[in-house]
């Protein structure tokens, strides 16, 4: 298992019904606004796309609040165009532990590889913070033709400290190096200003990563797009696309649920709540060593005692599936990944935990 | 404009209803065993497809028959696979005129090309034929890695002759070559013999590629598939995909609509009645020229005194979409494709040429 969310080996296909604590979708379900709206991608279904996928682009320059649709890249989830991204790349800086994919693409088109670990500090008292090496990767950038970088950044929950990460913007724009942020969780911390979207107009060096998949709960849909001023770079990425890669639900999704205002104010007053409730939870568990700090949906955590396998094993047995964070390169098999979800499930959850 | 099917640039987003003849869908429009299913297509929303789409491997399998779900490569339509398959290839041979994905792809993987040109033929008095140049295909297969070939083909609807083709799927078999098969509109000749996957398990330089695309009229699902039982070529493929390619309205559209048998049935009755009136008619239409024999739903016409940008314009005019067909590889502004549709269409489509 190399990846979070795969209820079937062991549930679905075994007719189990499982509590999904592994991957990170808003639990308030698909937006209504999809829902009441997709007889008008049923009438699609019979025609090809528009290739230009015209309606789209316009809906995500709305969003996002960028000057002009060409910015946009459109891909089937964000994993085509984190792939194609990074296909643009002979040497890639990766920053660790982050989602497995990036390593995964960087070798399937031979790049050559550094990393750049994460650094850990005390938070507070209870909490503990995994970070983003800022000199450390400002080093390691002369030796490579660009980075990867998630933000926030899976399996922590970590956000990049604008400030800090000026001088990499800069020496990157200067010096002809690319940037891929991977926003795909970004909504998530509440905070519009915490993306680089507003930067990606003057950083010809950006290029920015996003999905409907988690925080509008779609991964079903499989919608992703990059946003760059780059045009060349843009243009570059589409050359290496198929025609019609977006589906005609996820184009009808796209138009409708970003400008949902209530499904992304009830997403964010939930998270607020339910973030502190988890994390003020697991604190008191006893085989939880460490609780990292998160801005988002997941919490990552070091366990004692039990590792990863066991802890799995024991969840599964109790109808629950958690993402074991061994295979993140710098963790160990006494890292796990939970889920934020709804009250009511994070309280089932909890006991479980508690009766471990 | 490269493909058919642009409703969009002359007509939906200047308010305009086009009558679609460039492309080739099956007028049956979607079929209801899908609609009557598309709950459970909303209820996965949330949830991460299964990663090895085990499901939809088992419905393909006992769709096609053969004896292996192992055997499947899923695309995000046919697209994904025919651009894979083919970046398989350092050289390539295309059969043209063809589909003219096949060239990008080609030339976008840095593949060696050679072409062989169909040849061209009286079929009876009334009746041209393009047809596949056999002996030009074996000769020049010594010069590449591998060929990709329509069948039927398009934009004229020819089908492969099997004892014809024997020698040069011994040839491929037996010296390490390719031989990728595009059946994207097989299911329209009404014939199951005609299409290789009876050859697929024998002959391991097969892989055949489908989709849902045409005949079960869905181009906006985006769901295609390439089989093969050469287990190599089948994991190459594989790794150069990202997780997740298949949405999930895709999943559970090909889960209903493969075992339709009345959607199919009336397909086919439709098919066969149609296509003999079209060509018929069209026969008598002044300005064409040359009526190519199809074994599927379009006909390539070859018109005189009139170009085909004249045609397309006359026809837009009249709110008709037509296909030109001038940038087919091998065919001139003289050529012309269009699709079989509904009587009543098809009634209104010939009405409309004849008032030219």
């Amino acid at each position: 298992m190399i990846h979070g969310g795969d209820v079937y080996t062991d549930g679905i296909l075994k007719g189990i019904e499982l509590l999904d604590y592994s991957s990170n979708i808003n639990p308030l379900g698909i937006p209504y606004s999809f829902i009441n709206n997709i007889n008008s991608a049923i009438n699609n279904l019979v025609r090809y796309p528009d290739i230009e996928y015209r309606k789209v682009k316009y809906s995500l320059k709305e969003y996002t609040n960028v000057s002009s649709e060409e910015f946009f890249v459109l891909g089937n989830g964000a994993a085509e165009i984190i792939d194609l991204a990074i296909s643009m790349l002979k040497r890639i800086l990766i920053v660790v532990p982050s989602f497995v994919e990036y390593e995964i693409n960087a070798k399937k088109w031979g790049c050559k590889i550094e990393y750049s670990h994460l650094i850990e500090r005390n938070y507070d008292k209870t909490l503990h913070d995994f970070t983003y090496d800022y000199k450390d990767i400002l080093n390691k950038l002369k030796y490579v033709d660009g980075i990867i970088i998630g933000h926030p950044n899976n399996p922590n929950g970590s956000i990049i400290d604008k400030d800090e990460f000026k001088n990499i913007l800069m020496y990157c724009e200067n010096n002809g190096k690319i940037i891929i942020v991977d926003e795909a969780f970004i909504e998530f911390t509440g905070n519009i200003d915490d993306s680089f979207i507003s930067e990606v107009e003057k950083y010809k060096c950006l290029i920015i990563i996003r999905a409907l998949t988690k925080f509008f709960s779609m991964p079903g849909i499989r919608f992703g797009y990059g946003i760059s001023s780059n045009k060349k770079l843009v243009e570059l990425i589409k050359m290496r696309q198929n025609p019609w890669n977006i589906n005609a639900f996820a184009e009808v999704a796209v138009q409708n649920v970003l400008k949902d205002k209530e499904y992304i104010h009830n997403t964010l007053e939930w998270i607020r709540e339910e973030k502190e409730f988890m994390i003020d939870k697991l604190k008191r568990i006893y085989f939880i060593n460490k609780v990292y700090r998160t801005n988002v949906n997941y919490v990552l955590c070091e366990t004692k005692n039990i590792d990863c396998y066991k802890l799995y094993e024991e969840c599964l047995k109790r109808n629950i599936l958690i993402r074991m964070a061994d295979n993140y390169r710098g963790l160990d098999k006494y890292y796990v990944r939970f889920a934020i979800k709804d009250r009511e499930s994070n309280v089932r959850f909890l006991n479980v935990l508690s009766s471990i």
